[in-house]
């Protein structure tokens, strides 16, 4: 197994932390995206999406290459269901997708390297204009994390019951992201103390984006 | 089970396919997404994430509501199986997974109502740019997508083998969109093939957004 990551993703740091939690240790390689490395040779041809993060697996038909997070994220919970990332109840696994998608689908998206490149590109903003569209979804989709996560009976210690799950693999690099974009964090109290309550596990404290061994300031 | 879409949301028309897909016809609720109607009164009260689509079902322990399209489309999986939309073996799901994420977490969220009316907004384009701007993640992704799926072995009338499954359902609806965009299709000959033996389905034909009853030009 070969996980092709990027420090700074955001989606290459959810698969960093379920890895960790499953205690699985993948050959790991790096795809520097600002350089666009993602773009061309042989990790364009490995992924055809073009983008991080990508798991290379031995399939029982030879190798076999896996593209998108959450994809992913449901392949280590299906193959190394050992510690459990997902609930039993079909109820359960959909209150978390539910929780994980608000990351995957609504806020990161909107604000990854290439869209603020974009952004940039074709508005003519600088770097603050770029940071300000990026702040305004996350803070949009976090107060949607908020909103679903405050007071719900299924919200624990973690996202989802006492212990970590997949809902809190999206929401903590999402946090590093919302920090990163200058969001006020104490609108947030749940996504806060959830976060905390993470970033206290050694599984997730080793993912964070500057314990990488490609980190760049 | 009662259901709340939007005629021309993407994220609702894959849902829609896959309950006819699956034979399950629950009631249906619309809400007007240009009116606003997501964000306040009973539906932000129902849904917190305040978007479409949400599924309302009856839980162990009482009314529970399901938002995000991937988690509802793997709740109904889970919970009515009969009709599968994932393959049995986990590299099957998570090639998948990973086709309908193409559309679900990389070109829908850049393109969607809120997204162009911030554009128009912040940046003074008219309807003209945010068209641009959506068909320009419309390519970007749907190259992705024909990458994927041109020439790969699993690739057979459908997105994966021979049968329909959650990949068509995310990319026909994207298909639409990218059409009301302008994206010239004629570049992803792979993806319109899949699209053409899909819409002759009537399970497709019948979710698509002018055939429902809140269709408005």
């Amino acid at each position: 197994m070969k996980f092709h990551g990027y420090f700074r993703s955001s989606a290459a740091h959810r698969v960093r932390i379920a890895l960790n939690l499953k205690g699985i240790a993948p050959e790991l390689a790096y795809v520097h995206l600002r350089k666009g490395e993602q773009r061309g040779g042989a990790y364009a041809a490995l992924n055809p999406q073009a983008l991080v993060p990508a798991l290379e697996v031995d399939g029982p038909d030879g190798p076999a290459v896996i593209a998108q997070s959450m994809a992913i994220l449901e392949y280590l919970e299906e193959t190394h269901p050992a510690v459990p990332l997902l609930p039993r109840d079909p109820l359960g696994r959909a209150r978390v997708r539910s929780l994980a998608l608000i990351c995957v689908a609504d806020i990161h998206p909107l604000q990854n390297l290439r869209v603020l490149a974009k952004i940039r590109a074709d508005h003519g903003v600088d770097e603050a204009g770029a940071f300000a569209w990026a702040r305004h979804w996350n803070e949009v989709g976090l107060a949607a994390c908020e909103a679903s996560l405050s007071g719900h009976r299924d919200t624990g210690r973690f996202s989802h019951g006492d212990a970590p799950g997949l809902a809190d693999c999206c929401l903590v690099p999402q946090v590093f992201s919302a920090k990163r974009f200058g969001v006020d964090l104490a609108r947030f109290p749940a996504v806060t103390r959830i976060f905390d309550a993470c970033q206290a596990l050694p599984a997730f404290d080793l993912a964070q984006p500057s314990k990488q061994p490609d980190a760049e300031n």
